[in-house]
């Protein structure tokens, strides 16, 4: 490609309404603009990175056998109703109506679409197991699109499906998909890790999310310090000893005027947190579905872990904390409550370990010191409800665990049949009785992976795309700038243009910068847009029959002579 | 690819809703699937065949300069607003509210966008002229979805779009596009035509389509039959002597009792319907703007050709017949109107040329015999406002025309400066002054191509695909299909995979049908399908050292030697 024939949309000034390293990376390279909040057009370089990211996954897709389609975007509002997700979903489902008043929404995900046609087209056992998948642009309407493409509301998708006939057969297809994807984020040069995850709203039972490792991420990744152990921070189980020591202090309350929290208390009486407990107030239900309050019970430094506690039978979902009137219809305070209570008492494990603690006295202004379990105060059930720290055991007993950020890119589920339950999607089984199918569904962000890999590769000067295994798997929109400096001797240009047509010959992603630009602004362009080689053509290294490579990421300069350049390239 | 392992969603019967051969084919053949009405889901059969589409317009792109980028589906009103088409789009445009109550559409097309991208992105006359496309989905709320993907709500589109710094720029990428159109549609293997059309609504002056001849096609294309010239109905001159026969009769009223129609006075009186006018009354504007009734006048045999009476200065747009009441109130008889009349009388070409014509004589079952122009009645203009027919004198002076139905494939657009006049895109002309942008579009229905090749190449048995130039270029889903007969040897199964290894190493697009049915539904699906050529393997010639090719255009049969089939399917 010459730089004169193709769009160079880099920026100068960082935009104002990019909030993080690659939303403005992306926008000042000139990979991206925005039209409106999380809408953005994909410019001739950006689309170049995504077709990139398109191939590797299509590759891996098709090794597995997995069979590419298309389904729109706009789906009818009755699959979603049939599965119940019309109501489910919430905001961010989009939902409009034609001309003829038909109810529609932009789908953030094709289950529904999916199965039906599955329903329509598999007839017999014999046609199974089968993956679909497609690389198609999705709608979410998220309430505050942030991060770039990271959190956009359109954006590009690879989401697969797989319909079986039992769990066997999907626990294999899901191992396929799993390693597919484990291929996938190893080409492309990611530092990442798969964990365990939970499965949310889509429902199902095994599940696996993809995290770039990068500061910036919205998760926090959990591993352990010497085994394979990995899981979101959601999922991450909390061991404990299980064991607590007796009771050496007898329960006295004591005044702590206008101190509602664990902090204010532990340092006032000179304690650890650690000795101290909070208690949340939720809302729950009783077996038979009668709202009742509950108690939450955590040890003072712990913060409480919301898809845990969600999934406990006595707290409703979504979690929502009980309302002041509520508690004071109950006699508590605020700030004060303690762990002798008259609802169902849940107590994180490692609050149950703890004797002689301290606690909310269950009236305002006082809390109890040397507080002991079942002497003092009843526990209904000991439970895992909070998040794991750095340091906690591992809880594959290897180990203790460590916590880092990552960004999501990809997530596989088991889904069993849900789907295929709700829209009756079932196939003649081996003894001809019908067999309701089971499903899996696999997601990778597309455009997102490109966001992720610039959060985790970049420097003052702007992108530096990861480095791949094989160069032809390379993100970056250029692999090779040839930069021609001025010159009043013709053979600068040609020298350039010859070596731009030798490269190009041998299948190098080689860019000719014939931009009518000063060398120092080509130089920064090139920089931000983080081609990993540049060659710059000039008088005075011609008369030596060099070249000047530059290394983008290293930033080591070299005088090289045409083989050893071919060489530095990887041309042999 | 094995078809064991390939989604072959063929049917036997034909669905209820679809509509024309194509549509019928397309499901039938396991192409598509509806998911709701014009709404459709591309199964692997089918996006194979789109993405061979896709790969062709894209090289014809690329070789031209013509750079890729990616716009939303999703699109703020605002700049439908700006360039006021939130209003004229019609219904056909999607709009739609977030969840915070922003005004959305989805793109039908992406003039605003890409002249809002082109004004942030475009400072000077050195970055011009500068072309962008697109391969995307758009939507379009049609009021009455048909003809499966040909008329669909949402679509795959190519859009391009050319920003010049002066007509004669735009007029050379304009000749680019066209000779790009015309080689894709030759790669394709189309018999088409480039005919000149209206512009339309979307505005500006010089404006092609590109129609596949097909009898159930939408529109009427017309041609000269020694000439280059080819023009939609829409557009296509009718051209007259100028001259008119010296009056031989003097007018007479006669009674034409229940004859409102030139048909039945003709009939009624012996004559020729070239010997009989109508006049159509309809709404139009005083040069003040003030509503006036306009007459249109034309031979009996004519018809109206609703966008020349359009763009009729005293016409009203869009063209509306006058109300009973308007017609009451002028004192006016359907059925009976003459042409000596109290408003303009705006005259077609062929009806000025007549003498000694029937009219209506203004008065209920009555008309008029022997009528003259200037004696008779007076003509305000004489105008072109009728549809050529077959036999006409073509435009250019050059033999007579042809017409044919077309299915408009391709459309490309001068657009001038409409766009970026309202969106304010300038740039810094050579002078340092801002000059604002010329601009072109262009347009190629993707998925609409694919329904178009149906149409013209299908017999009984089902899809014929065009023959391409190229092989490579075919957009058969499959070029060979190799058939091993059920055996209880196990040579055909070995001979026929060993057959498929070969021809795949060639880069032959190779089925392998080694589905577990008879060899009946194999031979209907592959037909069904349109696979070029079959290929059976069997023991009977196997002993013979034969294979048995059938074509699946000529229906011929023949038994060839291995290196015999490799020459029939061009593997020297």
């Amino acid at each position: 490609m010459k730089a004169s024939q193709f769009l160079f949309a880099t920026l100068k000034e960082t935009p104002n309404d990019a909030d993080i390293a690659s939303s403005q990376l992306m926008v000042r390279a000139g990979l991206i603009r925005k039209i409106a909040s999380g809408l953005y057009i994909w410019l001739p370089m950006g689309l170049k990175v995504l077709k990139q990211v398109e191939r590797v996954v299509r590759e891996e897709m098709e090794n597995i056998g997995a069979q590419e389609l298309l389904m729109p975007m706009t789906q009818p509002s009755e699959l979603w109703q049939t599965s119940g997700r019309f109501t489910d979903y919430g905001p961010e489902l989009l939902r409009f109506v034609d001309r003829h008043e038909r109810s529609f929404v932009l789908g953030p995900t094709h289950e529904e679409v999916i199965t039906n046609l599955a329903k329509g087209e598999l007839r017999s056992y014999k046609q199974l197991p089968v993956t679909f998948f497609q690389i198609q642009s999705k709608f979410r309407d998220e309430i505050r699109p942030r991060f770039g493409v990271m959190r956009a509301r359109e954006f590009t998708m690879k989401d697969a499906y797989s319909f079986h006939i039992d769990q066997a057969s999907l626990a294999e297809t899901y191992q396929d998909m799993y390693d597919a994807y484990t291929r996938i984020f190893t080409r492309l040069g990611f530092d990442f890790r798969a964990v365990q995850a939970d499965s949310g709203s889509i429902g199902g039972f095994a599940s696996h999310e993809f995290h770039v490792l990068a500061d910036s991420g919205e998760d926090d990744i959990v591993f352990s310090n010497v085994s394979d152990y990995a899981a979101n921070i959601e999922l991450a189980e909390a061991i404990s000893t299980g064991e607590r020591q007796a009771p050496t202090m007898t329960r006295q309350d004591i005044d702590t005027v206008e101190m509602p929290t664990c902090e204010a208390v532990a340092d006032y009486l000179d304690l650890p947190l650690t000795k101290t407990v909070k208690t949340l107030i939720v809302n729950g239900e009783t077996a038979e579905g009668e709202p009742q309050l509950v108690a939450l019970i955590l040890r003072g430094d712990h913060t409480l872990n919301e898809i845990k506690a969600e999934k406990l039978a006595e707290v409703a979902a979504p979690l929502t904390l009980a309302s002041d009137a509520d508690l004071k219809a109950a006699g508590l305070h605020k700030g004060y409550i303690g762990v002798d209570l008259d609802m169902p008492v849940l107590v994180d494990r490692a609050a149950a370990e703890l004797s002689d603690f301290v606690a909310g006295a269950n009236t305002v202004n006082k809390h109890s010191i040397g507080v002991n379990w079942e002497r003092d105060a009843h526990i209904t059930r000991i439970v895992d409800i909070r998040n794991v720290q750095e340091g906690d055991a591992s809880p594959d007993g290897q180990g203790t665990l460590q916590i880092k950020r990552g960004i999501e890119v990809g997530h596989i589920f088991q889904l069993g049949d849900k789907y295929s339950q709700a829209l009756g999607c079932s196939v003649s089984g081996e003894e001809g009785k019908p067999v309701t199918l089971m499903m899996g569904c696999y997601g990778i962000g597309v455009s997102r992976i490109i966001a992720a890999a610039i959060e985790q590769n970049h420097d003052a000067n702007g992108i530096l795309w990861p480095t791949t295994p094989d160069v032809k798997d390379s993100l970056a929109p250029f692999e090779v700038a040839i930069v021609p400096m001025k010159s009043k001797e013709e053979t600068v240009m040609q020298t350039a243009t010859a070596l731009y047509d030798a490269l190009k010959a041998r299948g190098v992603n080689v860019l000719l910068d014939d931009r009518n630009e000063r060398p120092g602004v080509k130089f920064a362009d090139l920089e931000l847009i983080g081609v990993p080689h540049r060659v710059i053509v000039s008088d005075r290294n011609l008369a030596e029959d060099k070249y000047e490579h530059v290394n983008r990421r290293t930033g080591e300069k070299q005088l090289l002579s045409h083989d050893e350049l071919l060489a530095a390239l990887g041309c042999e």
